[in-house]
């Protein structure tokens, strides 16, 4: 059931899982290197040692797992070993892993790239930017089984600085550049591997970009927790079915404590956003 | 006069060099691993081993280097290493290093990109991407005596996709999407370390682009030479001085050959495109 071994699809396995064990969660895995609670300080790997924790905790809980590049590359070399070891741990426990990376190049780099996500650190997914065109997406849609979600409205504040705004598109009414983007990952969608991120801190546009996308391309949405996004209003605006919407929890869950009651708090934390996705869902069945 | 001292900062070191050697040809090193040369292949780190080749050989005629971070993650830990090892060298000739990682994060994410680049791997300058806004360049740009260059016009071909979109401005006329990132990397250069990245793909887009930038923001200028941009226009375009425009060759130097003879061929390719340079001097300071 492990997406590296290509048996079975990324979006497969994760979407049989969230309709399994009823969680759409996606834990991130931030662990910062300078803020390791000090209860993990003496063991070998202190960064491994708090990944490896909030897996414990939470594998029966989380759909899968997303660790986000920088807080291992700024390591250097025993951070990258963090990483690969992490998404390793991860897949032990049947849980997929998208490589947070926001990857954006072109050409011969895209591939190695794809080849670091894929191979390399054997990820199911991975997030790529789109502002380099499709080219940046091609070797990625080619890993037939794994998925690419690629940046469409971010959950943070600066967004707004490009996304947001209107971009003419001949004829047609005038749209948002996420919009754009949107429209654009639909039409790349060849392989049935594309999926979009859209921050849970914009249910409106949110809703809207599941529109364009139609109800089956996944969307990972980001936001919900520390960044004050409603995980409920997000789950209104994209949900479609299991595998839709992931909803990704980091800092909440992953620096519920600094003490030793880390594990317990971050299971808690976990909890209750699971049990969030569950009430939606009775409620999102009986309306239909 | 190494800018990761933090005595010299990376613009001022390469305006003196540009001066001082008469070249500004950033010399890519993008060894892909599965194209070493096989006359390499003997040696303990051959990708390496092709790195230093290359700076043997062009050190004196290139005014920096540019790794691209795909090349090496692909190797994972040992990629990294090498990737260090190799802006080490290159430090170690007095040529200060771009990573190219077109990193594209936020807050604390973006932190550790920028510990990653410019203390882990101790780069003088790194390319950032403009996808989420101002937030991804807050942290890179504290580190004032580094440069970040933003992803203005790329030279690839999808960069139509999104990059020239004409995006709407309120009372000011439309105008494209790069033309709206140039603008505000203007205005986000409050600690005067703040560069672009506009390919010589789109000579009169990357007049544009120096039009709106102002005469001392440095140009990173990538697409001459296998891209098929072309060198002497794009200096017409964008040259304002030492300093303004640094124009990137990848392929052209770093695979001139795949025989034992590459570091000659390399070094020929080098210095023809430093002559080009030489030549366009002597016609830009008459034309003055």
């Amino acid at each position: 059931m492990n997406a590296a071994d290509g048996m079975v699809s990324f979006q497969e396995q994760i979407t049989a899982r969230i309709r399994e064990i009823e969680s759409n969660l996606c834990v991130g895995l931030d662990p910062s290197p300078d803020a390791v609670p000090a209860f993990l300080h003496s063991r070998p790997d202190p960064q491994l040692a708090w990944n490896q924790l909030i897996i414990d905790v939470t594998h029966d809980l989380a759909c899968c797992y997303k660790p986000n590049l920088a807080f291992y590359l700024a390591r250097g070399e025993e951070g990258l070993r963090t990483l690969r070891e992490t998404i390793h741990y991860a897949n032990g426990h049947q849980v997929p892993v998208i490589l947070d990376a926001k990857f954006g190049d072109i050409g011969y780099t895209a591939q190695y790239y794809a080849q670091a996500a894929f191979e390399m650190l054997n990820a199911g997914a991975v997030t790529l930017n789109p502002y380099l065109g499709e080219e940046t997406l091609v070797p990625f849609r080619s890993y037939r089984d794994r998925t690419s979600f690629v940046l469409c409205l971010t959950s943070n504040m600066s967004r707004i600085d490009f996304q947001t705004r209107s971009v003419l598109r001949g004829e047609l009414p005038e749209a948002p550049l996420f919009e754009t983007v949107a429209q654009k990952v639909v039409e790349w969608n060849t392989e049935q591997n594309l999926g979009l991120v859209a921050g849970a801190t914009a249910p409106e546009e949110l809703e809207r970009i599941r529109e364009i996308a139609g109800p089956s391309i996944p969307i990972l949405c980001p936001g919900v927790g520390v960044q004050g996004g409603d995980l409920e209003e997000a789950l209104w605006a994209g949900y479609t079915g299991e595998g839709s919407l992931i909803i990704n929890v980091s800092r909440a869950i992953g620096r519920a404590s600094e003490g030793p009651d880390l594990g317990e708090l971050a299971r808690q934390e976990a909890a209750m956003f699971v049990n969030q996705y569950r009430t939606f869902l009775a409620q999102y069945r009986e309306a239909r």
